[in-house]
């Protein structure tokens, strides 16, 4: 019920029971104890559709009652948000971070230094913060802060969450980036008038995250919406995962810029990072360099075999296309929609609905917000309002 | 409530309180309704654990309340099977069948006959029949009784409930073979003791069924679970369905005989059917032939490649593999199973549990049964009690 009120802004009581499908008895109960212990304020809803009358009353969250920041993490730079219990944002930061790989304590010092500086931007300090939620590429382990592999650290099997207490007091919710940036859409995004539906990330790695009724799926053991590691290739190309054929090694950035000294023979020896040689293939790609552009095409058909997949066997309502590369989209967008169609056997059901979400990192830490703000509820609710 | 008794043969009302967190006012109720509708009927339970006392009273569900038949239809052969109300099997009759796709009415003859011998076997008449469930190979609308596939029909999109309905004055609920195999594995198999989990089928195709939180999921237009058509190369292999590179042009028994003729050169001039080149191509196999050895060995590769990208999508607590192909697992499971676990990214988890189910078309009928009793349940109880 509390999720319901914060999804809508604010809600009358009448319109929580029919939504929710409680008693009125239940819903004025349960409404109390969360007016009584802070969380919940009556508010002059919105007025009545007929009839003249005094607008109804209506219940919102109280903003105030808590503070929480959400984190993405990623190899050029990290984001950092901080909203109130509303979910609304209050001030936001992205500060430049290593493209190397780290050991844990140094990755660390990155997230104290983006945390303080963000709180500074408003004279807050770490006491003002209940909760901070981290959204990271890699494949990760929410229920014990573990990060078992992530391309921002050098090691395997962190304990993420107890490095983060050794520099603050307050508790850390870790999820993978992909679900961060699902629970975002889910809270403040497509998810808000969508129970069932992907999420499909394209940057340095390939990710995907997908809500089911309403809850982030996860799978029995926590490691399941890996698209990024289906084999599309029996012997294929090899990933940074170790293994071959995965589709994230046609597809990811580290994929692209594999074939570029071929397609760049001429100005790679110029070239430093591994972000330059990538910026360079897009700009000889658009400007129509044959095997840039076979590159990118390559990928493009990759993507839509992936993103045929997903139809074929999840069969979502939508698929959010997010992440960094679709900021160039359209590079390729209309032939790889085409070919996806093609690819999938559909025989005269509606095709799947795809939308692209060009989005910044600003929108996966306020994903990161989502995982701290339903722990928390979770926590100060007694676990009976949580979403996701 | 009704499926908890059904599925546990007699329950307690205590147990049923417990294990469906309802109250027991509720639980009174609902079985006065159930009793005095002639569903349910007390029975005397097991033994209490502790205690002397006299044994409490149980909940069973009335077997001759309503009787169901359950139908695979195949290439080969249909199968039907006839259970009474709690599920018990009481006949069952295996007729051979076309080995051609059939016009609709050619095949719905074939049905005719199937479940007129069957019900002839108890001397029952149609009239003793409340509901037939079908399971079928192809890409089926349950929802309207369509078939807009099947490799058992010349044309697409033909409507099997009208002409069921032409025949039989009882309702006919359609689903996908591998549905309704899962269905079977949920009411009678390992669903009774899982919530969540996947079915594949290998045979004359590769099929797919998953339960999620103990429902059959079927995706937001009733098209997902096509494991037989993701992709796994793109412009790969033909496949039936007319795209290149599915799963299935690399693993059903077409993709098998395909390459038959450079196997069996010597031998390939006298063989007839496709059935029959498949046995050749199998015991050639086993003894050792080298290019029968190279055909199953690849099928068994993709196999594994297939898998994982279940695990890695859906990550299952166990998947079941079945079908008529299984009944010669034993020829490569081992690679299979190996290479499988080889081709997932696990980072520490558990790997995913791996059942094996040759099992008869008796079963895959059986869970045609449960499709036939979980529509019918929800008409007789109003829609209260469906699963699946």
């Amino acid at each position: 019920m509390f999720e319901h009120v914060r999804a809508n802004g604010a809600a009358a009581r009448a319109d929580i029971t029919r939504a929710l499908d409680i008693s009125a008895g239940s819903a004025t109960t349960l409404t109390a104890d969360l007016i009584a212990a802070g969380y919940l304020c009556e508010v002059v809803g919105p007025p009545r559709e007929q009839g003249r009358g005094r607008p109804p009353v209506a219940l919102a969250v109280v903003p105030e009652a808590a503070h929480v920041i959400g984190i993405k993490l990623s190899y050029k730079s990290h984001t950092a948000v901080l909203t109130n219990f509303a979910g609304e944002m209050i001030a936001d930061l992205t500060l430049p971070a290593s493209d190397k790989r780290l050991a844990l304590p140094d990755l660390m010092e990155e997230v104290v230094t983006l945390i303080d500086r963000l709180l500074a931007l408003r004279d807050l300090g770490r006491e003002d913060i209940h909760a901070v939620g981290i959204g990271m590429p890699g494949i990760i382990d929410p229920a014990n802060g573990l990060v078992h592999w992530s391309s921002l650290l050098q090691n395997r099997d962190e304990n993420l969450a107890a490095a983060f207490a050794v520099h603050f007091d307050m508790p850390v919710y870790l999820d993978n980036d992909a679900n961060a940036l699902t629970l975002g859409e889910l809270w403040f995004g497509a998810g808000r008038a969508m129970s069932d539906f992907a999420v499909v990330t394209i940057e340095n790695g390939v990710g995907m995250g997908m809500v089911l009724d309403n809850c982030l799926y996860r799978g029995a053991h926590g490691m399941g919406l890996e698209l990024g590691h289906t084999k599309v290739q029996l012997d294929g190309a090899l990933c940074r995962c170790g293994q071959r054929g995965c589709l994230e090694a046609y597809l990811a950035d580290y994929a692209l810029t594999r074939e570029a000294a071929v397609a760049l023979d001429y100005a790679f020896d110029d070239i430093r990072s591994r972000q330059e040689v990538l910026d360079v293939l897009l700009r000889e790609a658009e400007a129509g360099q044959t095997a840039a552009r076979t590159i990118f095409r390559r990928a493009g058909r990759y993507l839509s075999l992936g993103l045929s997949n997903v139809v074929q066997l999840f069969d979502p309502e939508l698929i959010i296309l997010s992440g960094e590369r679709m900021q160039h989209g359209d590079l390729f967008v209309t032939e790889i929609m085409e070919e996806m169609q093609e690819m999938t056997l559909s025989e005269g059901r509606k095709p799947c609905k795809v939308a692209i979400h060009p989005c910044a990192d600003l929108v996966w830490a306020r994903g990161a917000t989502a995982l701290a703000l339903s722990a928390l509820t979770d926590t100060l609710l007694g676990g009976e309002a949580a979403v996701g």
